[in-house]
């Protein structure tokens, strides 16, 4: 069962206002889960919010052993065999539930994402691709949804496939998946930061998108329209330092308009696992098996602004999304200190994060 | 009628062992065409070589009237409105014959090529992307051949299209192209470097090719297998320093390899006329309505090689192609001097040039 600390960490990831950035800064400032559950109350009255309903230790239990039901287990960020490209993203999920077999995380992989509406050349096209790919001794990492996604799979499963789901480890979705789902449980490995019980809904998808992107060492894209959810993927991956390739389609069919896009945004255009293989080699296959970086062993020397301070800071927010970096050097606080206030404000409430490192407050 | 020295122009240009290169020679070392034409015996007499069968001035005449008789004129390198940016390349063809509205080699162009075999919907895409173009006033340059070709004049002859053939002006290639091929000579403008009545051979299309490529700013590959012509002519527009643009397709149809192996090495992904002329504009309009540059004014000094400079060079020549600038260095030679004895043994047959500026004997 779980330890304590386990315990401490997902109480404080299932509390509601507490995603995996602010997650990340309560363990930097506090050393520890429970020493940042003993200072919630604090830290939020100061941000002049009401004390957030953390969540207690028996529904983690009950949590764990639906878990545990449904033959998964945890990977907690920064023990364990958490998997170590995932953790060097600056939102890997504080906690991964998974089922099947965790060895694949400490292969090299690359994602294959695309249109859940793809043509049946593409589907054809990126299943041979998974295969070709599993071939090279590479995990293929996808999403588990219709079209692309469930081609890729099917074509690695034999030799090493990872889903990423948007819902619960024991929510099948979509319903004709089900036993691909089982069978990759079973053969392969099914990622989710999600509780059990989940289920998928739209905004969902988006995280599950970030846990693919972090998970490979690459992403292909295969038939993807504007705007879809396999051009964010690429675009996360991207952000991550990661190779994006795509497949690309003939300029009449909309479903090669994003795949088009990416490679003339810079994506490296591939059309076989070779081409994969080629552009992810110089990546160094060292590094996917290293062992995974243990974040938040050491605390921040901790700063306790006063009231000038958080004064200043407060007449700096505005409703315009401001970068951190800005507020810091037009406060003239320490960075520490800055910290510690926008933490305060955003576990009360009244403070919203946005990507590029800004905040926002009203 | 031919002024005296487009017809010794002509007669060089006209007589079997003088090519583009070597004509290009003969009038930077002596000056005018009637000076090389009278230098010839003595150059390769010292090449150690038969006298070429020199083109007649009769021959010549017959062959204006055969231009006239077709409705054609001639375009001199070096005069007239020679087209500029065909006048740039290094294999710019000493004259060309052309039928049809010559001022469209004054606008910006682009060409347009690709399969003969193309699939419908390249042939499709290849019309409107021809038509968008000239609606953008590019004028459209093409080869005329089935598929991809044929399709890019039709989309763009109301506006401007120039089709480069691999014959004479007065042969009609392919067949089915006849009533295409003559409303271009009657509202756009066919071109050709051969003389009226030669039928086209495989050899002729490569020469054609470096026409279709030094015409226009950039070039535009759609569909096109490796191997292609339509790949080589993009090499071509490389070498000149041109933007090579290529429109992708699905890896499943080999007539896209062609297109995506372009990609790769770095040619511009396009998908509409837009992306074509985003990737033209900053070469500069005002470039193409530029005069001809006028080559062959001045002769170089004339630098009369001895014989132990002659038995020097023959001594580093070798049936491997070696680099001109290393036979300069090896030899301890004045440039003008190699370039004199490499010239006579050239006109006597006992040279070859290859790309890359390399020569080998043998």
């Amino acid at each position: 069962m779980l330890d304590a600390d386990a315990i401490a960490r997902l109480r404080l990831i299932r509390t509601r206002s507490i995603g995996p950035a602010t997650y990340a800064q309560l363990l930097t400032r506090f050393g520890s889960a429970q020493a940042a559950l003993d200072a919630l109350p604090d830290l939020v009255r100061r941000g002049g919010g009401a004390s957030p309903r953390l969540a207690g230790v028996d529904a983690i239990e009950r949590e764990a052993e639906q878990v545990a039901h449904a033959g998964a287990r945890y990977l907690i960020l920064g023990r364990d065999s958490y998997p170590a490209l995932l953790a060097e993203t600056d939102t890997a999920p504080p906690a991964l539930i998974v089922a099947g077999d965790v060895g694949l995380l400490t292969r090299p992989s690359v994602a294959l994402v695309g249109a859940r509406n793809a043509s049946a050349a593409a589907v054809r096209f990126a299943r041979i691709l998974a295969h070709d790919l599993a071939a090279e001794d590479l995990v293929v990492v996808s999403g588990l949804a219709r079209g692309i996604d469930t081609a890729a799979h099917v074509g690695s499963i034999d030799r090493g496939t990872i889903a990423v789901i948007a819902g619960g480890i024991d929510v099948v979705y979509p319903p004709e998946n089900a036993g691909l789902q089982a069978a990759i449980a079973e053969r392969g490995l099914v990622v989710t930061e999600q509780p059990p019980g989940t289920e998928p809904r739209a905004r969902h998808f988006p995280y599950r998108n970030r846990i693919i992107a972090g998970l490979a060492q690459g992403t292909v894209v295969v038939e993807a329209a504007m705007r879809s959810g396999s051009l964010l993927t690429a675009r996360i991956a991207a952000d991550y330092g990661r190779d994006v390739m795509a497949v690309p389609g003939f300029p009449l069919d909309p479903r090669a308009q994003g795949c088009n896009a990416l490679i003339r945004d810079g994506a490296t255009l591939v059309q076989s696992a070779a081409d994969v293989v080629a552009t992810l080699r110089p990546f160094g296959a060292g590094r996917t098996v290293a062992a995974p970086p243990r974040p938040f062993e050491y605390a921040e020397p901790v700063v306790e602004p006063n009231a000038t301070e958080r004064h200043a800071l407060a007449g700096l927010l505005s409703p315009v999304a401001t970068p951190i970096d800005e507020l810091i050097r037009q406060s003239g606080l320490a960075p520490a200190a800055v910290q510690t206030i926008l933490l305060e404000l955003e576990l009360a409430g009244n403070l919203q994060r946005h990507a590029g490192g800004r905040v926002s407050v009203g």
